[in-house]
């Protein structure tokens, strides 16, 4: 739905879209039962093991299937045209319910104001036009669930869930006759209990469905933002592709300043992972920054926008009501969400209950008639460890309880956002309460950051805290840069938090005993142990840096199959010494077999 | 006792010390009951609260204390000059107790062979001679415990483990009146309880005593070692010296190859921390590598030639036993522990227990006689998570409980060393059971890393698992850099694995609700509410990387005083706004205290 009246600028000359698949890699798709369920897998391509008679070939190696976040750009087969945008792979699905309509022009004012203007900016030219459910409709995945529906997107997300198990399984990388839990019954049934989300808006038919809920594999969140340094297009686009390249399972788009609406344009139509957003930060440049001259209209004219642009999930601070206020006067660090305390601010001017509270049925309305999740801010999460656990936070938490059972009497999806900096011995807590008072619905937090005296590594301080809550049941986690607290993350700084995150994720895996989840760790301990370095590399979650680390010292071919690294070098590498000792027992307990010798099972 | 036959070569010209104060900070010394027992801290300076009304003078923040581990290098009033060696500050302490004599010569063949060598290398002009215990004597910190002497070195630790407290306390920085359960006879009692040690050989009266023990602060080790690459002097002390200057409470020097009795001269002599060894690894080069070839004559004079050099704790693999081995056989990941695969390839070889077993009670009369702790080897820690908690791990460490008690016997100083990779679920597991088998003696854990499947991330995947295990009771956390299974650490690794295990020691000692632990981490929230910048990076344990970060997008000093910062910008920034809803607070509940409103208090 492009506007004729604008000026279109041609941006692939500039494309710096990253593209090739990961180290070792390759893509491969799963089919379900249609055509046109194809659920994409990273499918690691390992050596064989080498015979400690070199003269005898060697043990291949199965593949391992790893999830895939990345969507089609590490797909050597698929042409990327960021000005096209990516396939709509749910289109068909969306159309075969037969519950939305399409709209002869956008429902939002703005959006409309903004197709009028000529702006100096490249735009991306959307052909489709906008859906929204017909007339007093619910087109959410939990309306679906709850009248027993298993869509395609459920079928999808079963298949994802297991991990390319089945064909691994096959294929002789994971146990014969795998099985797991998650069919897509299951995953219905999730769903239509709360327990999980699907944000997957009707105008986004590009996404590759995904779940968010704790009997599912832990997911990740990383956020983007447009910055006043940088101007192009791509450079967006390539955020998001940054991202789900190093395994983010979604992304928020938290830009603030000039060209929002259509910066959001062109990173929903080339995203194949869900996009979240504060639809509050983008009301508040509607008024000029004054938080108080922010209104019902203005704020629900940007839900539209929003909806209609595609968002699948929108993060709504309805939590912070007036009289959790004073809660906050005495903290240490005050309110530290950008969300919260800019509705708190709204609330002291007016002398009122927010508008997000007040409307919040009317929220739902919008959401359900696009499949926007909710995503419950959590305005009061306390902003250092003196405030962990407080009488707001949690005041707060209660309220989100409260409007979580109000989202499921419309069918809306929920999940909540949770904290923020919490020691250790309190994060418990906060996932019990949680679970409690939220009623099961999925919990999504920032962190927690375990210590507060960390500038500078708060990837790492709030890794440990994603890590431990991950376990105890949160469902996403929302990453954390070296330069929270600080500045701006550039790309390498991106990475290290979707890195950091990723290990947190897959601990929470490995100690919820998540079917399978081990299956990686197995064979890159497999490979670690026979020397098969480039496996290792490839298994890795980040092979170019281990690679790199690697050769640091030991550059040459040779040490890439080399029995030993540099950290030890040859004469004390254990590795080599434990297959020696292997082999020598092997010999021994033959010989002492023979003997009668009783001495290896004395224990 | 320098040797006169050898080659001295003058190295201060290449010196390349790190010795500047951290920034925003200064040495600050407690004196104890007597002049000789000062304990050193960092006191780090801080601005100035500002006032709102930028005309009246701001509310000045007292100074914070932090432990510091950095010896006088940081001490601008100190000539540094490793030619010389540190001051030996327990030297009287040691003449005192008149337990000890001095040899006339090392008691050791191998050391006496190395003075009678022309080396071309410097060798640090030791003008000490050794000691030793006088005939049948113990000098070991729990041996005077046991008899209710508290020595000097446990009241140096009482007024360290308080960490300037009673002084913050009196300037404001602290609870006034702060009071907390170390006192030098608490120390005492944990050490004759054998619950913690204090790594003390009397040979290395330079050290600054410390304690590690689970009811103190958790402490963590830095391994360094020679490296082909590397020839100077200064570079091997600079290592130990830049290991300290992060936090390091512990170095281990686990060099191997040539000339590593001259680096350990050099390294002991200059170093403030207590220094382990493995001294399997120089055992294992006295017979050209081949770990057959080892005999207890030779460990045995390894032994004695480090202790009378002043190494602090031994790691002794004692707990491999033979009836262990065939437990690793179809482990994934065999034997990772380099000292455990060389004594299990001896145990196989010779078909017998390993000497270092069989002569357990004769190491213990090496170790009362110089005050060398035990650090109780975990040679079949799991190295992958497949391994993790197997029956070969757990018979090792019933072994270790054993051997404990064998040493407590002798009055010897015990801790135990633990995995490995272990996933978060089964991290408490290991605790439990090391309590229980080992008495309560110290443990002290590589990590543990609780996945597998991030090489070149092993600082954070095992930061979560240490963080977590130092929480449930681990006493010392052996670091992990991110160069772990790939390649020797670098400075810059070198520092990211000891910020890495500072933040998982003190986040443990937050969760384990250390008194005062939390002291820095409200100074440092504080500041940053206030947007005290410079004290936001001086309180951060790495203030260089932290203003960096700052200053990639904000360089002028302008933002450091700026009321926001370039994450989300003057408009966005929540605590500039959460600062004029609590002023517009204060405002508003006295207008409708007034007016007789309740609506503040209506939740």
């Amino acid at each position: 739905m492009s506007s004729q009246n604008t000026k279109v600028i041609d941006i692939t000359e500039h494309s710096g879209i990253t593209t090739e698949p990961l180290s070792g890699s390759e893509k491969s798709y799963v089919i379900g039962s249609r055509d046109d369920i194809r659920v994409p897998f990273r499918k690691i391509l390992l050596t064989d093991t080498p015979n400690r008679n070199t003269e005898l070939p060697g043990e291949p190696n199965a593949p391992i299937y790893v999830y895939d976040t990345s969507g089609i750009y590490t797909d050597t087969t698929q042409v990327i045209d960021v000005e096209k945008g990516l396939p709509a792979i749910r289109k068909t699905w969306i159309d075969e319910r037969d519950d939305t309509e399409e709209l002869s022009e956008y429902s939002s004012t703005f959006t409309r104001e903004q197709e009028a203007k000529l702006l100096d900016i490249p735009l991306f030219e959307n052909n489709r036009r906008p859906r929204r459910a017909k007339k007093g409709g619910n087109v959410s995945q939990i309306h679906y669930a709850r009248q027993g529906i298993i869509t395609p997107e459920m079928e999808f997300i079963a298949i994802r869930e297991n991990i390319g198990r089945t064909e691994a399984s096959k294929e002789g990388s994971a146990p014969v006759g795998f099985d797991t839990h998650i069919t897509p019954e299951f995953v219905r049934k999730e769903v239509a209990e709360g327990r999980a989300i699907i944000p997957s808006n009707i105008n986004h038919p590009e996404v590759e469905p995904m779940i968010i809920g704790r009997n599912f594999l832990v997911k990740i969140n990383a956020n983007i933002g447009n910055s006043a340094t940088t101007s192009s297009i791509e450079d967006e686009v390539e955020k998001m592709v940054w991202g789900i390249r190093w395994g983010a399972d979604n992304v928020m788009d938290l830009s603030t300043g000039k060209n929002i609406h259509q910066t959001r344009e062109w990173i929903i139509r080339n995203s194949p992972v869900p996009i979240g957003t504060v639809p509050l930060y983008q009301a508040l440049e509607k008024v000029d920054g004054i938080a108080e001259n922010l209104t019902w209209e203005v704020y629900r004219d940007t839900l539209i926008e929003q909806a209609e642009q595609g968002v699948d999930y929108f993060t709504i601070h309805a939590g912070v009501r007036l009289a959790h206020i004073p809660l906050t006067i005495e903290r240490t660090t005050g309110i530290v969400s950008r969300g919260g305390s800019i509705m708190a601010a709204w609330c002291l001017a007016h002398h009122e209950e927010s508008f997000i509270y007040t409307h919040f049925e009317d929220i739902c309305e919008i959401m359900k008639a696009y499949d926007v999740s909710f995503s419950l801010g959590d305005g009061l999460r306390p902003g250092s460890q003196a405030d962990a656990n407080d009488a707001a936070q949690f005041a707060e938490l209660i309220t989100l309880g409260e409007l979580t059972q109000v989202a499921w009497k419309h069918d809306v999806q929920v999940m909540i956002e949770g904290p923020g900096h919490v020691g250790m011995h309190k994060i418990k807590e906060n996932m019990d309460m949680q679970l409690k008072h939220c009623h099961e619905a999925p919990f999504y937090t920032l962190g927690p950051l375990v210590t507060d005296i960390a500038p500078g590594y708060d990837h790492i301080t709030s890794g440990i805290g994603a890590a431990m809550i991950g376990w105890f049941g949160t469902a996403m986690l929302c990453y954390v840069t070296p330069k929270e607290h600080l500045g701006l993350p550039n790309k390498d700084d991106v990475k290290t938090g979707i890195i950091t995150y990723k290990i947190a994720a897959h601990a929470a895996d490995l100690a919820k005993e998540h079917p399978g989840a081990d299956i990686r760790d197995n064979a890159i301990s497999k490979a670690r142990f026979e020397f098969r370095w480039e496996d290792q590399f490839n298994l890795g979650l980040d092979p170019d840096t281990a690679r790199k680390f690697h050769d640091e010292t030991l550059p040459k071919p040779s040490a890439k199959v080399a029995h030993f690294c540099s950290m030890c070098g040859p004469k004390f590498c254990s590795m080599r010494i434990s297959h020696d000792v292997k082999a020598a027992f092997a010999e021994k307990s033959e010989e002492f077999k023979a003997g009668g010798s009783k001495i290896y099972h004395q224990v």
